[in-house]
């Protein structure tokens, strides 16, 4: 990239807020922003499964571009699958219709771990590469690329549940009764999972989010055990300066430990209120966090809420509207489009001079 | 009951944690201390469906005591499901096998709720008030039993899910959406709950506890507005002097509301520190919170938790060791009663004189 190109992206919004800068309005993206509730979206997966989605990188960056455009945030995320990079290890990966994805051979025993492979991931997830490469030549030039992936408990825990859970009985009896096989399995995600993020600011993402989505099943003290050091290391390993997001659900309780772990910015879901959350997390940017089941109900509730969370945020540089999780399919696109507007319109700071 | 039987169940341990009293040990016992997991519950439950279980008071009864007797604990919980309440309102509930709870009428539109019948408990729910009955007959003189309902939130949420829920995503948007229908909904189910915690009471509990299992899924001010009024107007109609345990999953935003919203017992499930948790809590008692995964593994890794438990509550008066959620069908009883001995043991304060 020029360093013209460069210095403007430096200059957006998003990336401005990831530093905690003054910008001329709060930026704005929504978590699955490219989704089953857009009709363009779903014109694309009438031809090709979800998984093919991913690993086509022409239309990947399709779907990724046309979200952004339409709805006009703030910044982009690679349409991709937090799970890509347990396939590489040697986990058979499906995503079913309905279920979500399955894992067919979920990790049971501590001997389940050994088999899993170092993941290269210049060779196994190079489509990844390639859609962001692709996308960031679409993109209008002002606009930031977000790469992904699951953070190693994440991860862990679609490979030893075989999916999705409620509870995640099965992983934390795992963690607490093969604390060696753990440890060995949480290694080898996270040096995946770090080769795979600084591959992607290589292809030309401009900052990275790693989703812990589910350690909000564990308790302080266990995330301090059986998490942080694993999370910690892949975020000491990442490019330095580029930004990188951390976000998981039902980390109320985890807000300072996930934020000693790492991250420029903390992702924060719907069940904390952003001020208080934020208080607690003196010296780092967050992110969030409207309940996406807002967006459900009339226009004016969802302004209403939107107004709240910028009220809470009380226009200090370092805040990125988002919600507290992905958009829901019932989602109308209406609804999400008046919503970034509102918060453009909102939050618009008279520029100096 | 005669004044001595009265007394003694006062001066229980249980009864002494709930008022904050010192006693001789830390009580006991296990939320769904009675359950799968357990041999003798298994040979009932070959006979009956969970439903009839529930309705049957000799067998409901006789699981009852049985639990509690083999496992040594300091109470006993009378054995129920926390959704029965929801039938005389003219919810068609059902267990399935393997999915848990159905509701074949869900609550979906605004005019679902109008249709409700108001529950008389005397005529609908007599079946539990005997139970009660019998098992008070049945348990030792020393031996207080607890009655329990779900809440109005988490039943509200039952009823429209139509079950189990992972986001209740539907219940949110109905609450959004229909201020109204659910302010009537909360209206009927709080004085159906009221009126059943009443009578559970009257037939012998000596203290009651209100699950809300599922209101962790709300943030602060929406549990305010939601669900404060409702959950707060029940406690405030219960009979005077009966310690109330008041219990949630995935809470630990909550606390501060929900011991605001009443109860004598905030119970703490397993994302929670408890010393954390009871700092934010001061003036009543906690209950919890040991993991119930934890009970999968090694004896020796339960007791070494257990001991985290007892060392964060500090034998300060007003501590109920207990699970943070109900115990798991793959626990074995030797794992359980270990546990419950542990506590015991640990705990024992020299009596005076």
């Amino acid at each position: 990239m020029k360093p013209e190109e460069l210095e403007r992206l430096n200059q957006s919004p998003f990336m401005k807020a990831c530093r905690r800068l003054p910008a001329p309005h709060t930026p704005v993206w929504l978590l699955r922003q490219a989704g089953r509730y857009m009709a363009e979206y779903r014109e694309v997966r009438a031809k090709v499964s979800f998984l093919e989605l991913c690993k086509t990188p022409e239309l990947a960056a399709e779907v990724t571009v046309t979200a952004a455009r339409r709805l006009g945030v703030d910044a982009a995320i690679i349409f991709s699958d937090i799970l890509v990079v347990l396939e590489p290890l040697g986990m058979e990966l499906e995503f079913t219709k309905g279920e979500g994805p399955v894992l067919h051979n979920p990790i049971r025993e501590a001997a389940d771990v050994q088999p899993l492979r170092e993941v290269v991931a210049a060779e196994s997830l190079g489509f990844v590469f390639d859609a962001i490469r692709l996308t960031r030549r679409e993109l209008p030039g002002h606009l930031p690329l977000i790469g992904f992936s699951g953070a190693p408990f994440t991860l862990a825990a679609y490979a030893i549940e075989g999916g999705s859970s409620r509870n995640f009985d099965l992983t934390k009896a795992f963690m607490y009764r093969h604390p060696g096989a753990w440890g060995d399995l949480m290694g080898k995600l996270s040096r995946a999972v770090a080769e795979y993020l600084n591959g992607q600011i290589a292809a030309g993402a401009q900052a990275v989010q790693l989703f812990d989505s589910w350690v909000g099943c564990l308790s302080p003290s266990d995330y301090r055990e059986y998490v942080f050091p694993y999370t910690s290391q892949i975020i000491r390993q990442l490019k330095p300066g580029v930004p990188v997001l951390h976000f998981g659900v039902g980390t109320g309780m985890l807000l300072e430990v996930m934020r000693e772990a790492g991250g420029d910015v903390i992702g924060l879901d719907f069940h904390v209120e952003l001020d208080e959350a934020w208080r607690r997390l003196d010296g780092v940017a967050v992110q969030g966090n409207l309940d996406p089941v807002c967006l459900l109900a009339e226009r004016e509730f969802v302004l209403r809420r939107a107004r709240r969370v910028l009220d809470q945020a009380g226009g200090r540089p370092g805040h990125i509207f988002n919600l507290g999780h992905g958009v829901l399919p019932p989602t109308t696109v209406d609804n999400v489009i008046a919503l970034v507007e509102y918060v453009h319109e909102q939050s618009a700071r008279p520029s100096r001079g």
